[in-house]
């Protein structure tokens, strides 16, 4: 059970509480982010009336969590939760595109595919310096040499950076240059990280395991709330089935449930989703009218050496293109999800 | 190889190039359907040269299809199928809507949705006669009983009939009763049913199967072309994966797959891919978004009966109010793939 | 609910119980099979006591099955049982060896392979005449040829015929010839299908669907059983996944699976389940230490155009080795259940 | 293309060939582990001959591997690895058998546990004092005291002992108290994780990712290896697919694929592999008849608490039973793959 506190409640109201829950011989864990404190009733012997504490000045509910997240969960947050970086919001009225490249090169690669971000009129920038490679013989990023070429993007162009860490000094190394850590697929149940990333000032780009579950995504976004950092937003990048058209399967009908479930805002990256360039902007189109608060899509600097359709990347005036037609979708939208 | 005759070849110059062929020691099949004449090099010794062939009168051009699909390949067909039922078009620049009932109960119950399906602006209504219970314990429809009331329905609201047939004696009986003959999903390669439909004069409607490649989707389509009806209409239902938030994942990214690699019209059924209520708008709207032709949706008749998430059919209001949201998506699209 | 009527109930009996329900204001089906008869009873309004039946004349017991499937239950049967063909058992304590090959091609091959079989010391041959094909180009079988072909070989080995039928005239042909009929994984939701083999006076071998889950694959049975044919042997063939060393994935742990949830025999196809022929003997032995009921494996008749990992068949050589090992494995197995 | 040097080549032996290659403008990397060192040919403009190496002094042969991983590839090393720890031996003739708890909780229940895994004649014991829990707020281990009751288990009944570690901390400690650090499913692409075990002493058991190709298995080993750590003991634990009548998939057809693409030994983990108790048993000897080098089975130190299939690991008696009959199926099988 979970005791909901009013805003503004004072700590002796708390602790009158937690007194009153240690006196029934039950234990407790104290959750608090920006908007609310709660208190959760754990381990105990037999069960508990929730009618005890209901009358406690400074309590504004109880509720037994039908999810086993309790931070993420809307029961919790009914308000849909809207992440702040500088001036701009995830998870609000807007649309938010995140356009950029895959791994950072050069800075000239960057610089070019941040000016047609820029002009797209995005507002985050996403670039790779530190790259998870399946092959251990596989590029593995520039590393810090990376992280100041994209904080370079951030003064020139004004673009919000958002970037992977992996382990807990990459993270420390991220902080110092950009907006948002990415925690990629792979990681999304490295719990080590996911508790380093939850006492990090800055938000948490979440991206779904390649074969998570709903729950296991919202439990990992819960074991970063769980300490402290509150402003996650979510990721659905396709899972793995047997389906071989694309090299992922784009689950959208993640895209609602996530809305009914928890408060947190929900992207959606149709360039790893699917792997092809040819399916990006369907996808893209189709995660916006299903409801997706924003998009992370990759460009390709250099369209000459990504002729197949192999390459996932969309060309600049191809993403120009597609971030014209998100928006059409996006402003014709009336909320459909009650 | 595929030798595509010009359209009105005559059949002395279809008899030319298939004697020619026959000299070289090589078999043929000859492959009609509306539009075209096409000859289908099979067996033979060794390889043959195309550019024996492109000289010939009649002859419009070679192809050697990548795909082991011809008849419902891009290659082969360059425009996009448009499938006639009556005066109404599926795959055209219009948005196909099917709405109805899972499985017809009583004349009341059908003839109540089919008035709001009607009040949509929808033109075809579905409703199942026969239907694959995966207990033969469970309902397995009025039978022909149930057709007869489609058939009502046709008259009554002058809305075409979709419906789903299982075994050759059923396929009769549709063809009697309906307009659009449904393949379930377990069906999809059931060979001999696809041979059978593959020599109606009714367009055929065929569903996904739960686990099917896109490869094995379009080589069911082939079945059913390959003995002469070129009438298809594909359509995504969802597929079986770990993802347990719904009850199918409904997998998009087919929708531009398909249009990459095929002529036919391609619609998704939202109700059967997500099993639940409050996904099916969201999921119509981004299937619209992605490019589908048309969507396949189930109507509840007494909304009091199912007040639980677990039921996928809408409301008879909920279905009226998306009907109006994806006309508005369908109308803002501009033509997205090239 | 089932009541469950004891051996040698009478008629009198069995309507003394239908009246009782009937009185109470429900409905009854009636489930036969060779080692009992049940009286399901299914809808009704209210709960329904069972005290009321179990001191009837002729009641053994009353049962709630926890499963959906009745007659495939373990908890119906709790008795293993045991599929007779002619003097051979399935299911019983011999191993079940089927060798044979994938599609009858001609006498010449089917002979040469069914000597290897023979002189395995199997006692099942299976050949297929009727072939499923992912493409409508493909070999499609010799047919009723075919069919002729493997009777000679029944005749002449002295070995039983499995043989697949994919519609109502393939099985009146296969009823004509063979002496097991097999329901191939395409069609495990066939239900017309399953409708008729149900009323066959031969034993079904029924394959597992790709996608099928164990409720799905034991309600196939189930309407193979209801309609009076008892004598269904499960075969696991691979699912589809991910994963992709080998073109299925081989699922044995719905062995033990099985064995708790029916008592029908469940055998394994490690050639069909791996598509590998490397793979073939390891899988063998793994689904015998498993517990399964017996194998199908396939064989090839011309080794020299089989060298590729592709190939799924096994040399003459490798099934008799094959076979040899199983049997080591199946003698030291002691009974691992309980 | 990889150089492999002879055994007891020289400094200048090498040197002389990496200055071949700088010469022809390719950039080299060199691998080297106990029983060979290699040089790998990785960029540089256009092809390379193998046959200018082929008559250098101190070179054996080249090798163009067909796959991405080289030190893992039985291409590189074609012998099959022993892991040596202590006096035992994994991935020789012996069936290594790792008997354990999941999590440490108590001294008692650990050497309640230990004193079974001994009697059973088992060498390894394994028990997890950092536990990865989809949950927060689930119990996240011991931690370091953790490894100390499992240090004494070592001393006390001269077991070696297995134990998870999920960050470079923990490696650390981990390497003071055990004898096998395993990498969890979760972290099998956690690439800091694999870059730090393989820089370690310890030997590492790498469980396969719940959704990993073969292929991203064993590259995951090779991002060991690659650091020096040639120790690697591969993990099967089951897969995550729609079947869901175990919590996952065993996916045995893996054990012949690892054998034929590399020379490392790979065990079996049925009781993670299945989640039920009753089928633990069944899936151990199939794994040992399809040829694994050994098996991780989770025992229960009070079966009165584990009553339920839910529950997946196995009473004392029935590991001890366990160890009896996998012994008798390992015994009885001759080399099955060539």
């Amino acid at each position: 059970m979970l005791i909901v506190m009013k805003p503004g409640v004072t700590q002796s109201e708390i602790e009158h509480v937690l007194e009153k829950i240690k006196h029934l011989g039950f234990c407790t864990k104290i959750l608090i982010n920006s908007s609310q404190t709660s208190i959760d009733i754990t381990d105990g012997k037999g069960s508990i009336d929730a009618a005890i504490f209901e009358n406690l000045t400074g309590v504004a509910e109880t509720v037994r969590p039908q999810n086993p997240y309790k931070l993420a969960s809307s029961q919790t947050l009914r308000k849909k939760s809207v992440v702040l970086i500088g001036n701009e919001r995830i998870g609000g009225d807007e649309l938010t595109i995140i356009g950029g490249v895959c791994a950072v090169e050069t800075r000239e690669q960057v610089f070019n595919i941040a000016e047609t971000v820029k002009k797209s009129g995005a507002k985050f920038f996403r670039g790779g310096a530190f790259k998870p490679r399946t092959s251990p013989y596989a590029f593995q990023g520039l590393g810090e040499e990376g992280l100041r070429i994209l904080a370079e993007v951030r003064s020139h162009f004004n673009l919000h950076i958002v970037t992977e860490a992996m382990d807990n000094e990459q993270v420390e190394l991220v902080e110092k240059y950009a907006d948002i850590i990415q925690i990629g697929t792979r990681n999304m149940q490295n719990f080590s990280l996911l508790k380093r990333v939850g006492k990090s000032k800055l938000p948490i780009l979440l991206k779904r395991g390649m074969s998570a579950t709903l729950e296991e995504f919202l439990l990992a976004a819960e074991y970063i709330m769980a300490e402290g950092n509150e402003n996650v937003i979510l990721c659905e990048r396709g899972i793995r089935t047997f389906s071989n058209h694309a090299r992922n399967t784009l689950d959208l009908s993640i895209i609602p449930a996530v809305q009914k479930l928890s408060h947190l805002p929900i992207i959606v990256d149709p360039s790893h989703g699917t792997g092809k360039n040819f399916m990006v902007t369907p996808m893209a189109m189709a995660s916006v009218a299903a409801g997706a608060d924003g998009l992370l899509i990759e460009v390709h600097p250099s369209p000459e050496n990504a002729l197949s359709d192999g390459a996932q990347a969309l060309y600049p005036e191809q993403f120009l293109e597609l971030v014209k037609q998100v928006k059409v979708i996006h402003e014709v939208l009336s909320p459909v999800t009650v």
